[in-house]
C-alpha cells in the first residue's frame, strides 16, 4: 500500500525539539486523550506535555488534523498484526471480530476520534475480513455488504460500550459488568444487571448465524 | 410509570422569563443542538436564544446536567408513539427497529447526548420489543440478551452513519448514500460506494435471521 512517508527522518530543528520524532509526538498524543479525553488534545497542549515549543510540533505535523489522522493511522496500524487465526472461516471471522473490538476498547480516544478521521490503514484489515465472509460461502457481490455490516455492528458496538463509562444512569459493577439503574423507573422494576462480554457474543453470534442462514439460502 | 413530574405547572418567575415552559426550553434547547451540536449547548447560550435572563431557566432545571435528562427523555418519549405495528412478530420487530433508527437519525444531538444521559422513558420502548423477541419464540431466559444485542446494533449503527457526516473521508453523494474516498490508498482501489438505507437493511436481516436460527436450534 502507498503510505504517506514518515517525516520523522527529515532534518529536524535543533534546541529543545530536537530528538522529536513523529511517533513520540503520536504516542505522546494518544497518552494525553486517553487520560484527558479526545477534545484535550491540542497542539499547544500536546507540545508543553512534550517539553518543547509549539514549533517543534509543527515541523512534524501541518496541524492538529493531521495530527489526528496520523494518531488513528498509527492505532489502525497495530491491529494488522492481531488479526490472525486459525480454524474454520466462520472461526477466524470471529476472531477478526474480536480481535477489533479488544483493539479499540484499548485504545478509546482512537475510536472517538475515528469517528472523524477513518482509518485509512483499515483497508488491509478489511480486505482479509472480507476474504473470510467470501470463504463462509457469500458470494462476491454480496460479501463486501455483509462485511461492512458486521464490521459496523462491532464498531456500533464498542461505541455503545464506551458509553457506559460517561452514563449518568450506569454503574459499573465489574470488568464488563454493569447495573442499569434508573431513579424515575417504576417501583417493580428490578436493577439490571448486564455483561459486555456475554453481550457481544450474542451479538457477534447472531450475526455469523445469519450470515450462514444467508448462504444456506442462496444454495 | 412514575415519572418525574413537572415543574412547568409551578408558579412561574415574573418578568421577562413569565410564560417560560420547561417544555418550551426543551424545544428550544434540541433546536440549538441540532444546529450547533451537542457541546454548544450552555445554559447561559440557551437563555440568549430564548430572550431571558439565565436564573430563569434555573428555576424549571436544577441545571445543564438536569436539562439534557429532559431532553433526551423528551426525545425518547416521541418514540413511543411510532413504534406499534402489525404482521408476523418479525415484521413487527423489525418496524419496531426501523422506527428506533429513523427516530435518533432525526434527532441527531440527542443521540450523543443519549450516550451520557440515556433516556429512561425507554423503557415501555424496550417492554415491547421484549414482548415481540418473546414472540418470535425466543425463551424468557433470553430474550432480554438478544433484545439488548439487537438494539445495541441498532443503536450503534445510528451512531456510525451520524459519524460520516463529520468524516474527512467520506463524502455525500445522496442522502443516504456515501462514496469512501482515502487520499493514501492504493491507485488501484476503487472509490467505494454505499448506502446507509441498503446497509441498515442488511444488518437487520442479518440479525433477524440470526434470531430465527436460534429458534430453530432450541426447538
Amino acid at each position: 500500500m502507498a503510505r504517506r512517508t514518515s517525516t520523522a527522518t527529515r532534518r529536524g530543528p535543533g534546541g529543545r525539539g530536537a530528538g522529536l520524532t513523529r511517533e513520540r509526538i503520536v504516542e505522546q498524543a494518544i497518552a494525553l486523550m486517553d487520560r484527558d479525553g479526545t477534545e484535550a488534545l491540542s497542539m499547544r497542549g500536546l507540545a508543553r506535555e512534550l517539553g518543547v515549543e509549539p514549533p517543534a510540533l509543527y515541523w512534524h505535523f501541518a496541524g492538529r488534523d493531521d495530527l489526528c489522522r496520523a494518531v488513528v493511522d498509527s492505532v489502525a496500524d497495530r491491529l494488522l498484526v492481531s488479526t490472525k487465526g486459525r480454524g474454520t472461516p466462520r472461526r477466524r471471522l470471529e476472531h477478526h471480530f474480536r480481535a477489533i473490538r479488544d483493539h479499540w476498547r484499548a485504545h478509546p480516544s482512537a475510536l472517538e476520534l475515528s469517528r472523524r478521521y477513518p482509518p485509512s490503514a483499515a483497508g488491509a484489515v478489511s480486505q482479509e475480513g472480507l476474504r473470510l465472509v467470501e470463504a463462509m460461502g457469500i458470494g462476491e457481490a454480496d460479501a463486501l455488504d455483509v462485511y461492512r455490516s458486521l464490521s459496523w455492528t462491532v464498531t456500533g458496538f464498542v461505541f455503545m460500550e464506551q458509553s457506559l463509562a460517561h452514563s449518568v444512569h450506569h454503574q459499573r459493577v465489574g470488568d464488563t459488568r454493569w447495573v442499569l439503574a434508573i431513579d424515575d423507573a417504576p417501583v417493580d422494576t428490578p436493577p439490571s444487571e448486564f455483561d459486555t462480554d456475554a453481550l457481544f457474543t450474542t451479538t457477534l453470534g447472531l450475526d455469523l448465524d445469519g450470515v450462514e442462514q444467508r448462504v444456506g439460502q442462496s444454495v
